[in-house]
């Protein structure tokens, strides 16, 4: 095990819920945090990480350097991780990953740096939220872009350690990442949101009420997700989500032609497909 | 209180679970079912009803008539009530009502005739899965085509009950009930199933997983649900369902050709909706 120390840049729900995982499974070295001062003392009094530090002396420090804050923050970040020590990994928790992977590609950088995505989160943001088994069931996407830069010996070590975290872990390279997140999230976010919107704007809340039942209740769950987190999205993964959504149009495009008979093959696929979601 | 033997045409989950509810609140008088001998077996096994009787008698003897087969079964059944006593009330819990209610109207009928449409349900049918409270805390739909239809006084002795199991009782004409339910349950129902068949389609099931997370888990459920059940809903409100669909449609063009900025109103008027859907 090389990885002594840890920073942890952006320590909300994923970097928080990060250290938190990397202690229960054993982690003995130093866990820094680099975030805001409110965040840090928060994180520090949930043991999530050990102290705060600026990311100057993170970098001087850190064998692994974390990567959760949002897009924006850790496109911007990106450059400065130069400074990182050369025998370093960095990761990141980024919801895409092809423009990310492309902005970390920089000759003066001497640490490897490979994308990864965890599928964990919750509707509550920030380090109060965080917990050590966030990640446990879940998926927990690596992103190279070549195979063997899942091999190096720190690529291993991190593996290791989602393993420890009973994470699921999948390789994907980017584009393909972010092909598949463009249909099972992206997609799947779009259409609670243009459903509500639809029932909203055509029926309104008074009238609806009385027809939400348990099924509206879920198909409306991620129409709650704030706009701020999924802005950041929408702009880093437009082409992907613009095809998953012209395909999502065309099978509506299909049901509404075939209405109210010819629809027992669409049910069957449909049916089958999240039987298998269930048990795969 | 005037209803002193109540006859379930149907008795699956919901017959099996209004038979149940009106135990447990306290009906008294003999509780009749007519369907199939299994059925009969296993309801008069769960004290659902109290014994298996043929139609002919039961339109002889009771005082309401609760029909709660599928729906082409309850338009078969509807001539028949011709023979119901004139001082009974016929109600009905199929999931569409502008038809129902169209055929029921029989001028040589003495017995009043009011839709119904319990919102509730479960992912598995039949009697074996009724229960007492199935109907608590959920909306029950009365569908007067002329508000004093619900004034009388067994449609008065229907809603006391209703109000016994808990329900949510709400008044509305057919077509408003067809529309409303068009959107919040049969395009739910849609989008669920439409959403499942393009990543399906698209990605197929070995690639989906890894990227499914608690949202497309939640956006896919509904898309388990039988096409024989679903059928005869698409059949029997194609129209307020293709008027549904369109708009739904309408939108998500409407988000993709926004993207990837400009969606933080759609954002906020879906989100709005989802958490008063939640509070109301």
């Amino acid at each position: 095990m090389a990885f002594r120390t840890v920073a942890i840049c952006g320590v909300g729900l994923i970097g928080g819920s990060f250290g938190l995982a990397l202690r229960k499974a054993g982690f003995s070295g130093e866990i820094l945090g680099v975030s805001s001062p409110g965040t840090i003392a928060e994180a520090v009094r949930m043991q999530a990480i050990d102290r705060g530090t600026t990311l100057e002396e993170a970098l001087k420090l850190a064998d692994l350097i974390y990567l959760s804050q949002p897009i924006p923050a850790i496109l911007d970040c990106l450059p400065l991780l130069d400074a990182a020590k050369p025998t370093a990994l960095i990761t990141d928790a980024g919801s895409t990953k092809a423009v990310i992977v492309d902005r970390a590609r920089r000759p003066a950088r001497k640490a490897q740096f490979l994308g990864g995505h965890p599928m964990a989160g919750k509707e509550v943001r920030g380090v109060a939220a965080a917990e050590a088994g966030l990640f446990a069931g879940r998926s927990y996407f690596l992103t190279p872009e070549q195979a063997p830069e899942i091999e190096t010996e720190s690529a291993s070590e991190l593996r290791y350690w989602l393993d420890a975290f009973q994470c699921n872990v999948h390789c994907a390279a980017p584009d393909q990442h972010d092909r598949i997140v463009a249909y099972t999230s992206h997609l799947a976010q779009l259409a609670s949101t243009a459903l509500a919107g639809a029932i909203a704007n055509k029926l309104g809340v008074e009238t609806a009420i009385p027809g939400a039942g348990p099924g509206l209740i879920d198909m409306s769950r991620l129409a709650m997700s704030s706009y701020d987190l999924w802005s950041e999205i929408l702009v880093t993964n437009s082409k992907q989500i613009d095809i998953a959504l012209g395909d999502f149009i065309e099978v509506l495009t299909q049901i509404r032609a075939s209405m109210p008979n010819n629809l027992e093959n669409q049910f069957k696929t449909a049916s089958s497909f999240a039987k298998s979601l269930r048990n795969g």
